[in-house]
């Protein structure tokens, strides 16, 4: 029998199984489409009962099942059936079961937010910053580096051309991860992961973004460390050494390398200190 | 009016409107407790269309709504309010709402798992290496670093101190992070956050963990880096150079100082090359 591929069974009795595909660790995934099942919760507990039960004699470990937020109402009958909560997007809910009892080998939910700032000079020594409309420091004269949020399966480093380009205008290319900043309780029990990027312009005529940005322009480096905000926070005064060491010493941050997996088709990036064989 | 703190409001009909907490944007938290709320779907729909309205009249923006797995019930009738979902935990679902309208300003759900893999040497140039039950090579005789997830509100820091001593019992302090690696699509849509944490051992007698590791020794560097499964994956070969660089040459990676935030109690952590002023 196959270990992967799609499998529509039907059991003996005249209710029909959950189409099913296997995953590569002896589980299945179940996604529930909302045009295909037009189901209430009575019955749907009764075909993933039947399913469950099917799924053990194959031998199968974990069961995901993905329910779209238009299937709301097949949350409690999953639930009854011993599902529980694994992760949640806007549009879905991810359940998990563990057939075999005990303690579950699934991995556990992701627990950081990723989020970069931008560091990025010109050659007359001038910093490229904004003003956010919205954001941590809205209506304020702050100038800041442009920052933003890693998108769903984006490399750091992409995330930081793309938000330099975003709000400014600004093409640059990468050149290295100079710090980064561990914080807890983001939004709830949530952590954030932000990394410090060091980028080389490629271009210097701004065009702002007109629905975040209030400004942006290139600020001489030392105009900016001078405000009080960054005068007064620790982190900033931090960023801003880091910053100059790296324009006026020999600091060195990590650079990315593409890596190709022995396991997947999907490509990584290791950031390692290249400066030194 | 206070900005925060509990409030608990009744309406003018009968109706009692749900306890929620201010939180510090403008928005509120609603944390349902199975015990205080036995309540059917109906009743909980039209008690949350009342405090939507009478939250709209505060002015206030975001709402968020935590529903415990006990109420799998109430998912239902607070996605046809207009909720959406945010994230999920094994033991509850976090919904949002946003009162304002058009594009909101939540921050996105949490993206990445964090994990890390703890390289550790004696002075006899061996390093601490184990053999796992379960994980990504079970049953194969590959020998790897201690590695793990880093857990909710953990400091990666904490987390290679915390493993190595699970794992293998040995008590070890945290150096620098080496370099790590990103990757995608680690389950789902979701992606990975993989630091490379070189420790300095503390103690030297080895009690393995039972449930995990199969066998745990200090090997000779060469004799783990000679291993197949090693020569013949790219990312490993990277790991390894990186770690002899460490040892044999003035290579830097990232150490961490603690931040003290001005806007919050929490204590974060800037990871940074150390070695240059």
């Amino acid at each position: 029998m196959s270990e992967s591929g799609t499998q529509q069974v039907f059991g003996e009795t005249e209710n029909s199984l959950l189409t099913a595909v296997n995953d590569e660790f002896g589980g299945v995934i179940v996604e529930m489409e909302p045009q295909q099942h037009p189901m209430d919760a009575a019955a749907f507990g009764s075909v993933l009962r039947a399913s469950i039960y099917h799924w053990r004699e194959q031998g199968k470990k974990g069961v995901w099942l993905k329910l779209p937020i238009k299937l709301a109402n097949l949350v409690e009958p999953a639930v009854k059936e011993g599902f529980w909560y694994h992760h949640a997007e806007p549009t879905y809910l991810m359940l998990a079961y563990w057939i075999p009892g005990g303690v579950h080998t699934l991995p556990a939910n992701a627990s950081h937010r990723v989020s970069i700032g931008a560091f990025i000079m010109n050659d007359k020594r001038e910093v490229l910053v904004v003003q956010e409309k919205n954001g941590t420091f809205p209506g304020t004269e702050v100038w800041k580096f442009p920052t933003g949020a890693v998108d769903e399966g984006e490399d750091i480093f992409a995330t930081a051309v793309r938000e330099v380009k975003e709000e400014t205008g600004i093409d640059s290319e990468f050149v290295e991860v100079l710090a980064f900043r561990q914080s807890h309780k983001f939004f709830f029990e949530k952590s954030d992961l932000f990394f410090v990027c060091m980028m080389r312009p490629l271009s210097f005529d701004i065009q702002k973004q007109e629905s975040e940005i209030h400004a942006a322009e290139w600020m001489p480096f030392e105009e900016y460390a001078a405000q009080p905000f960054v005068q007064r926070n620790e982190l900033m005064k931090y960023i801003n050494n880091t910053c100059l060491a790296k324009i006026d010493s020999t600091y060195s941050g990590f650079s990315p390398v593409p890596i190709t997996s022995s396991f997947s088709d999907e490509k990584s990036y290791f950031y390692f200190n290249t400066s030194r064989p």
